[in-house]
């Protein structure tokens, strides 16, 4: 039987939420079956970095020209460098059956959503969420305006969960990994990917 | 913060795919947290048997009078004897944030879909669809009639698959688990589920 098509996973979230802590963590485990998508960059190598294995490295020229024809999924400058996912490669793992696992920040997220819309879309939640309330409400002798100015932070923070399929909260890096893996299984077996396959393979016998 | 209202997981598919043997294991599980739909019915307890334990034994007035309340999420007559499923244990459980995790017939399931839009339906496959193409072409040797009939056969096993959210293939009892497992975790992160909660809290303090 032929394989799935791969899954696009985004992980995302606020800054500061420890999304790079959380995939290290995943991509240490040994049971990890999915890839990470390297990154490409117009900054110079660091000693050790090698191409095609920590960053693609491109000079800026070149990374204008693909941006020009739309072969990164996303991409920003950061200090005067280019840094962005190349379409072709995330493509070409897909193709292969293999899950793509992209860790970036929410406007790289954005962009992505746009452009894959049947990628998977995990928005990693700042701890503090869980006492969201409390801090809403606080001690209970916070003025109306600390009170008005924690609602509207708590609101635009829940704005962005906005382009995303899944919260999982960042409480513990174990359980946020646990729940990111179990997402993955489970977006496997949704029934609209694998009756498709049936369905193809019964039209191909027909 | 108040809890998630729990989930209708329905476990259903063809008969002999293993239903019950797969809903044991998954109720074995020390860690399983979601609770087991009592069924209700006609038949008189065997030795041993308690009510609202192992059933909720009714009078066949009683069953009827339920069903002509439609307080039955889904119901059919077997032998002589009802059988079905209580909607107000099951509300009764949800609203208090527990999970209830319902095995039954494909009928009944479909009743079920009918009546909880959100729920989790759930097709365990039977573990010869891996091998469906093999079946479907055999050696080569097979008359049309006989692909014909296969593929008939295959296509109305798909076609049960669609009321179906996700499909699990019970290739092994320990793998099904796992995945339906991973599904319940996943379905709890799912971001309509949470946002709902922390927006219903933002405007109970705005």
């Amino acid at each position: 039987m032929r394989k799935q098509r791969g899954l696009l996973i985004v992980l995302s979230g606020p800054s500061g939420v420890g999304k790079g802590t959380v995939r290290k963590e995943l991509f240490s485990q040994p049971n990890t079956n999915y890839e990470y998508s390297i990154s490409m960059t117009t900054r110079l190598p660091r000693e050790g970095e090698v191409d095609e294995v920590d960053y693609f490295f491109k000079t800026r020229n070149e990374f204008e020209e693909l941006i020009e024809q739309d072969q990164l999924l996303e991409w920003a400058e950061f200090v005067g460098n280019y840094y962005g996912t190349p379409l072709e490669y995330v493509n070409k793992m897909r193709d292969a059956g293999r899950d793509v696992f992209l860790e970036i920040e929410v406007q790289g997220a954005a962009q992505v959503r746009a452009k894959v819309p049947d990628g998977l879309f995990i928005f990693l939640a700042p701890p503090s969420l869980t006492d969201l309330e409390t801090r809403l409400i606080g001690r209970g002798t916070e003025t109306d305006d600390v009170i008005a100015s924690r609602l509207q932070a708590a609101r635009q923070e829940l704005e962005m969960m906005n382009l995303y399929d899944y919260v999982v909260e960042n409480d513990l890096v174990e359980h946020a990994c646990e729940r990111i893996n179990a997402i993955i299984i489970a977006e496997h077996c949704k029934r609209e990917r694998v009756e498709k396959r049936y369905f193809d393979m019964l039209k191909e016998n027909a």
